[in-house]
């Protein structure tokens, strides 16, 4: 039997979602529905689908329903494919923005709002560029060669981990970043076990303007090719700017995307340094379909 | 001042379009706003937009409106950029679709609907796979070779003219169809004044079956890369195919694309033989959207 739901299609950076308002999880989408929905011709099309569900209503098992105790709302992200997923941190924005627009929650002025995700509880605060998420702890890796098409010579990468695996590198101006052809997946040496995003970087003239890094990068994302935003991929980016430029770099960062510009903020905490991302979140419009 | 619009989403053959119900001509759309509705990431996502306005306020000149005056409502096409285009053949059908399910015209059993466009009027009936439009009288042209990546060796095509101009390549089978790499545009030596859409075709096993043309292809459309469809590109491999079929060759064919399955048949009229082209046209889903 088919039934009508209400969606709406959000983007931050233009990374793309489908929203689905589903409180009490009265909603079974299986990996086909989900696929469909997001497919850019025969569906609405998006990069993935984010269902707002009560986290008690969300189906988790008991120690995640424990663990994500404190968040009245769990975000369920599926991607394209319909598979499951444990965090976006563009997708995260959106989130919030749609909690907010459809009155079911909203971060108050200067405090925060914890959204359960699988990843953990990610606290969201409002923030000049749209929203704020506390990525949580980061975790630098080796070095990585990266051999890419239009490099004349293999690159040095540094790998960082933020939940999910990104390798960075280092271009020499703008020029290059423009000519750099990512319709292949750059070559990494050694090869990363669960395969990772590369992000090539080049620094702004100056890079640190009125204590604030910059840099302007581009994304591979693993499966997804060349995308106009990865919110971690920003993260990674500056967080190894930050680790080549040495000794009194900034904590803060402007990292600009092909889709918009995002933020990028290191922080300490009890529980070790944070890193927390900034950036846009918008409703583009609403929608009904039949499933 | 912002405005709150109402629009459908639809699709034929993954050709997809925007829909917007506009009777009386109120509407005001430029160029910019268009290709912000079709941008996939930051709007609604498209490969065009159509506006349903009736014949008489469509803002046609008086020449216009008088050629056009059998038809209550005119196809007001955009292309994804803004840019106006005259006809298409798989946006027809979807337009025809909404006029139905919007309530404001519907073709009758066996009868024909007149639908005004750039191109004239186009007459569209129901048929089994959705909708038939008439596409009118083809013009073959002189050959053309045509250089791809992942051809071996160059190949002749046969250039036709459907309202828009195409060269048709047939290749050995379905494995060289599969391995044809389309990310770059095919050389056409004489190059082509107004360049041209390229279809590469490969006949079924057998080619025709209870009296029907079977081929399959792939097309790469001048200022668009490779599409899942093209409904004049099927139009034209079939008359291609028909054409060095030679002598008793079939009138009617179906044309397997990446996005589905259309169909197409050349009949004779008073003015010429004609070519009507079929294919599935479907509403996807409605939304509103702020301008």
């Amino acid at each position: 039997m088919s039934r009508r739901i209400a969606f709406a299609k959000g983007q931050g950076t233009g990374n793309d979602f489908i929203l689905l308002a589903d409180p009490e999880g009265e909603l079974e989408l299986g990996a086909r529905e989900v696929s469909a929905l997001c497919d850019r011709r025969f569906g609405i099309g998006a990069d993935g689908l984010i269902r707002a569900v009560r986290t008690r209503s969300a189906g988790l098992n008991e120690r995640a329903t424990a663990l994500l105790s404190a968040s009245e709302w769990f975000m369920d992200y599926r991607n394209a494919d319909g598979s499951l997923a444990e965090m976006c941190g563009n997708g995260i924005r959106v989130f919030a923005r749609f909690l907010e627009e459809e009155g079911l929650a909203a971060a108050q002025p200067g405090g925060a709002l914890p959204l359960g995700t699988r990843a953990g509880i990610v606290e969201v605060q409002r923030s000049p560029l749209g929203f704020t998420a506390d990525l949580g702890v980061w975790r630098p890796g080796p070095d990585v060669t990266v051999r890419a098409t239009h490099l004349s010579v293999p690159r040095p990468g540094l790998s960082i981990d933020v939940g999910n695996p990104h390798v960075v590198v280092a271009l020499a101006d703008t020029a290059e970043l423009e000519a750099l052809d990512l319709a292949a997946a750059p070559a990494l040496d050694p090869e990363q076990p669960h395969g990772a995003n590369v992000e090539f970087v080049v620094p702004e003239e100056p890079l640190v303007l009125d204590g604030v890094g910059r840099i302007r990068m581009r994304v591979h994302e693993r499966g997804s090719g060349e995308t106009l935003s990865c919110g971690t991929g920003a993260v990674a980016a500056a967080l190894a700017t930050r680790f080549w430029a040495g000794e009194g770099a900034p904590d803060d960062w402007q990292v600009d995307v092909p889709g918009g510009r995002l933020a990028v903020r290191v922080f300490a905490t009890e529980d070790g340094e944070h890193v927390a991302l900034s950036g846009p979140a918008q409703i583009v419009y609403r929608g009904t379909i039949e499933l």
